[in-house]
């Protein structure tokens, strides 16, 4: 960590944002060689499960969170080698989340990435033991001696995972996500409602990716929590950016149903503030994440960007 | 642990088998105590998500894993009360697994214990959402400080629970029970296929308790490897009375749907070896882990009962 740096949010020149997205494809391939090979360790596994547990976590994705953890890790010191498993953890919970929340008595979707989602792939039984698969063995991989050689490490990377994932973060996020269409009585949500619930859904595991980068580099407490602001503006960021996604893309650009919001009269911060509110609030979380970060200098540039990248991505 | 026990499998009396059951009582209100307080401890969860999972974690069941756990603890010398929270764990990993595996996609049961399945009393979604809850929660929950004072020790339990949990384990076990109904093309199993089918599904994580039990009480490696054996026979004799008892028992006494296997065409050891050959092997299994006690004195005795309660019991 260097000292305060004066220009410590520098603009993103065509040069360092195509720099970032060389980066993110790199570690993106990373972390499908990890996952890969934490899928091949384990062909003991029944066949019909571990190929729908493929399906679900291989071949796809922008791998934000891993490149988070990666990243952060990074930037507090160690190695990304050492930070690989414990990223890989967190891509697993989420793709089991995916597996699960595509089912037909959740989101009811046919496609992901482009690609048939595992329960249209397989079947309903398969996907959800796909996703209990993969949720059991998030905790399997962050608290194997792979993952860091402190068991006192594992046991809080654990700790945190699991509640980020669990009925206070994500499965209660997603939990308020279906309240939020109305399904068990009329919901009319506050835009404060919204961001919490987003907070919960999707904010908790992407914070959590940051901190565990942290925690993987034995970051110091003023350190962690400057990452743990960083981790909650771009978790809320990547959120609304995706609302905006929904009622602005087609599904081709999205590889997935697009307006599906709007479809099921689900409160957005778009639908609460219009798209140039929402658009505000988006902006402003993305600098507040960058501002974090201003006891770095260009070592943190990849993060800067990833901030960025979150409020503007287009899929 | 006492030198080796002259008398190492005493007769169940009536006396000693009212103890027993005396004792089982005790430690599942004990349990159900541990398992409220989890709960209310996270109160700051969605109501109707909190509300499933107390409908599918509370008031029920005979409690079996989170006893062994606990009895195992207190033969290898840990105060009872230590052993709570990593009990808890397995129980509400065990709960998750019942709510899911009763789901229309999976076994599609309306009736456990006596009472309408998570997605009868609630929905289909919450029923998916509250099991994957519990089964973050179960992690949640021995990962954290209160399980262990140790964090070697949480991190081992934290990774047994995950293997004994998951996709070579219960998960898999699962997955091998639906292929064995032939959903996915004929499936044709010999003895050997459903005794390892069984291994996985049901007693992996009976196992599991046992082993946690010894992990928590710092139990040394032959004791550990004398309550492996113990555990894995136990298990296997679970699956078997259980594969007898839907054969024999009614939905009265069995609190759920009855004569399921059959209806599904399902190999168990009842079709493939006959009532009194799978009776056998129980016997056989029940006999392995009493003698796998057998360096231990009358301490031991509640776990011996356990294992002849798991071979003859009624619900």
């Amino acid at each position: 960590m260097s000292a305060s740096h004066p220009d410590n949010a520098p603009a993103a020149t065509a040069a360092s944002a195509q720099a970032f997205q060389t980066r993110l494809a790199d570690r993106a391939a990373a972390m499908e060689t990890t996952l890969t090979e934490i899928f091949n360790r384990r062909s003991a596994a029944p066949p019909r499960l571990l190929a729908a547990m493929r399906h679900a976590a291989l071949g796809g994705g922008k791998r934000l969170r891993p490149f988070l953890t990666v990243e952060t890790a990074a930037l507090c010191g160690a190695e990304a080698a050492t930070a690989l498993p414990t990223a890989a953890a967190i891509e697993l919970l989420h793709c089991y989340s995916l597996a699960h929340d595509d089912l037909p008595a959740m989101d009811d979707d046919d496609l992901r990435r482009g690609q048939p989602t595992v329960h249209k792939a397989f079947d309903e039984a398969t996907a959800i033991l796909a996703g209990d698969a993969l949720l059991t063995l998030a905790f399997e991989v962050i608290a194997d001696a792979g993952a860091h050689p402190s068991p006192d490490v594992r046991a809080r990377l654990t700790l945190g995972l699991a509640r980020a994932g669990g009925m206070t973060g994500m499965v209660g996020g997603q939990m308020l996500d279906l309240a939020a269409e109305g399904r068990w009585g009329a919901a009319r949500l506050s835009p404060d409602d919204i961001l919490h619930l987003q907070a919960l859904k999707t904010g908790a595991l992407l914070a959590f990716a940051v901190e565990a980068g942290g925690l993987v580099a034995g970051a110091d407490a003023d350190v962690q929590a400057r990452l743990a602001r960083y981790g909650k503006a771009v978790g809320g960021a990547f959120q609304i950016a995706d609302d905006i996604l929904d009622h602005e893309a087609d599904a081709e650009t999205l590889g997935k149903r697009a307006g599906k919001d709007a479809e099921k009269g689900k409160g957005t911060l778009v639908t609460a503030l219009g798209l140039s509110g929402a658009r505000a609030i988006c902006d402003e979380l993305i600098d507040g994440a960058i501002a974090a970060l201003d006891c770095f200098g260009a070592e943190a540039d990849m993060l800067r960007h990833a901030a960025r990248f979150v409020g503007a991505r287009r899929s």
